[in-house]
């Protein structure tokens, strides 16, 4: 994210000075995430945390945890459309670790399957409740 | 979509009955879109329509074109997740025309793109102009 301006925005100070601090509290979540998806069961605990991390890219909840002055919200549009690194940057990390072509292409494929599953779970936290 | 009952609905009568002529009007227009992914450029008519496109799932304009009485919109869950096999189920297509596994993986990551761009468009139908 740091990387493409638009997005780093959203982690900087309202001036767009980065926030060294904001970036570095928020990265362990994001490790946390990767691990929880592909561990933990998808249960009830499980579907409210997802939630709880859609409501934070929004003005309900996004800056809170870490005090940030950052701007507000995320914008729908950039959580989804950051599905797609998310997904497509994975696939070298699969490879070279003993596992078989056909193994590597059904992780590929869970792993796309899971993050749009999440990504669909918090973009509950942008809609009205009949929209969702 | 018509193997998932949760999905059929939407192309269905109030009562659950199937509408096929619904369905057969709505199919032309999928294939269609296939097309156009691959081929339009993606200018400000592409991007117009793209929110048509997204307007044509929500209470907006679902069923209008058609005269349907099927449910009036599609909530914006079982869009963003039917792009998992929208996605996926591509794959296989790809394979056994001629194209080399380095070309057949990189036209699977431009569908992948191609379409989380497109259904984060049609997002834009079901929020709030400070949301998406």
């Amino acid at each position: 994210m740091a990387e493409h301006p638009h997005l780093a925005a959203y982690s900087a100070h309202p001036d767009g000075r980065p926030d060294p601090r904001y970036s570095a509290a928020s990265k362990p979540r994001f490790v946390q995430w990767i691990t929880d998806v592909c561990t933990r069961p998808y249960d009830r605990n499980w579907l409210d945390h997802q939630h709880e991390i859609g409501l934070r890219h929004t003005r309900t909840a996004k800056n809170r945890t870490d005090g940030a002055d950052a701007p507000d919200d995320i914008p729908l549009r950039h959580l989804l459309a950051f599905t797609a690194p998310v997904i497509l940057t994975t696939k070298p990390f699969l490879h070279g670790h003993g596992h078989s072509q056909d193994e590597v292409e059904r992780m590929y494929a869970a792993w796309t399957k899971a993050v749009l599953l999440h990504a669909t779970l918090w973009a509950r936290a942008y809609t009205g409740p009949d929209d969702w």
